[in-house]
């Protein structure tokens, strides 16, 4: 397999992209393709034990910077971004990872790969971290302004991403709203409903938040808006409640005094803590976003995973697998079958 | 002041509201009219101690259940909350509260109340708890489609309360988005921003989730379904990481005999822990959703407060406060007056 990484992705590159495309590069012995500024990467690259791993760099002198707008696209077509996209449209990548400009990426792959034909919208899916079994949210920001069939082909997509990579058969597809019944929510979910309906599909109905996050679906449907500002909240909310839990414990002499007191019995716990360290690392793992790779555009003429921009190591090589099942799972052919039987003369 | 509570309205009713009820006419002296089948609340009520108490019996016949179709408003016009509602429009009470059905509560005031001379659609505005300063989120629900309009007054409306319940003035004005340049989101908030930047309010721009949780704005701005997906997501995730959290910790033999071996540490830790039990009652306090009473519902010809399904007797209590909250600061006069100016000519 080969994979292109943006090396001038995160916000932090090349640093933690390198390092990821040097531990994914060992872990599955892929071709991981470098694309970026070439001094500055082969300098990072040097930093690393590469001996032996199948990691090649491709020059790319432009960097899309993170708010950069998306016309930046268009002018800089020597970007790490662009080059990158075109070497998978090129044949010579099966992927391409970039944990950069999330709108860039997105612009980019619509400009060089193009859509698949009968596609009309891309989406991004996502991990939905907030559930004990993993839920794919579809989608997490391609596309803001949304109609219900778009939405449909959105969920024939999620469904062949959850059956072909996950292996989930006859995966159970919900729809984010604010009720159940199939009266509630916006004009757009309303009319998404009676689509899904009658799309052969194993709709389950409308989704609310509390209904995700107690397994009540596989897939989970929304517009690219809503989704976004769902998964948005999702990291708002856990950051903030562990931001909050910390300030008001460490603040003051008085819980300084506090804390200090609980040493010796912190001490005294510390052969149970042992027994319970499996669960405290699972659960410090359930809530690191870096565990979850990224998002996979889905929609567009070949693999694009996009990841966070505060990616780290650890995220850029998820990302990375992420992209690998995806390949593997041929889930670009399976698209491009169901869109063909969709719509079988639009192009 | 008097307010009308529908006894009729909470998912244990009549008990935590005649409870709350109770409790909020002991603390403010206010009276209080509570509405339902009035054999049934007068011995919910003699439970209490409710003597020097101003609390009346208002016998309302019918209910109107929590997953009933707000045709169901039409129909049952002997109903707790149309009963309650037609009290408030008759200059009986100056505020209904009820913990029932949303959408029929809004049915009712729509129906039984009417809209504000020159508002074109109600919002509901909550306290967004995932911040360390109070914020409004306006609309949690009220208007799932909305037009750029509705949009500019649910913030005329959402900074009149800020500014005469809070008293914060020129309080800043945020418009949930998905990225903080005014080209992001979707065509709503784009054609939003523009209305807003040019209405005279103290506009600070797009705020994403992560924002509002760092205090950037005090009114945060959204249309009724995307609001009510950002709220019912933050609900979700704060019970999820605490039913995980205790699930992974109390599962299986192991964690079991890690807890045992922790009691000696943890009684020894006590002094420390009565030293951090003020942070330690802050941080539940934070995240108690019957902390924050309800939704006012802004927009109609009435104050009308609907609090969540689940609520207990303090939930109940800090509806009603919130109710009289909105009666004290004159929001009401306010939201005429603005909107009257707002629309001189439009009915």
């Amino acid at each position: 397999m080969r994979i292109v990484l943006d090396a001038m992705g995160s916000d932090n590159h090349p640093t933690p992209d390198v390092a990821g495309a040097v531990m994914a590069a060992r872990e599955w012995a892929d071709d991981i393709i470098l694309v970026g500024r070439e001094g500055l990467v082969r300098a990072e690259l040097a930093k690393h034990d590469a001996d032996g791993l199948r990691i090649t760099v491709v020059h790319a002198p432009e960097i899309i910077e993170m708010h950069e707008h998306t016309n930046a696209v268009k002018r800089k077509k020597a970007s790490s971004i662009r080059v990158g996209m075109r070497l998978v449209h090129d044949g010579q990548a099966d992927a391409f990872v970039s944990a950069g400009n999330t709108a860039a990426v997105l612009a980019s792959a619509i400009f060089d790969l193009g859509r698949i034909r009968g596609i009309r919208r891309p989406a991004l899916a996502t991990v939905y971290p907030v559930a004990n079994s993993p839920v794919l949210l579809i989608d997490n920001g391609a596309t803001a302004d949304c109609k219900p069939e778009y939405l449909l082909q959105f969920a024939r997509m999620g469904v062949a991403y959850v059956e072909n990579v996950w292996g989930i058969s006859n995966p159970r597809l919900g729809l984010v709203s604010t009720g159940e019944e199939p009266d509630k929510g916006n004009m757009l979910v309303r009319d998404t409903y009676s689509l899904l309906e009658q799309s052969g599909l194993n709709f389950v109905g409308n989704v609310e938040p509390k209904d995700v996050s107690r397994d009540a679906a596989d897939v989970v449907l929304t517009d690219g808006f809503s989704g976004n500002i769902m998964v948005k909240t999702t990291e708002a909310v856990a950051s903030y409640l562990f931001r909050y839990t910390k300030e008001q414990l460490t603040g003051g002499a008085r819980n300084t005094i506090g804390l200090a007191l609980m040493l010796p019995g912190l001490v005294l716990m510390l052969p149970g803590l042992a027994l319970l360290y499996p669960s405290l690392k699972r659960i410090a793992r359930r809530f690191d976003y870096a565990e979850y790779g990224g998002a996979l555009l889905m929609g567009v003429n070949g693999v694009v995973v996009v990841g966070h921009g505060r990616s780290n190591t650890k995220a850029i090589k998820n990302a990375i697998r992420q992209a690998r099942n995806a390949v593997d799972g041929r889930v670009l052919e399976v698209v491009r079958a169901s869109a063909a039987g969709d719509r079988p003369g639009e192009a």
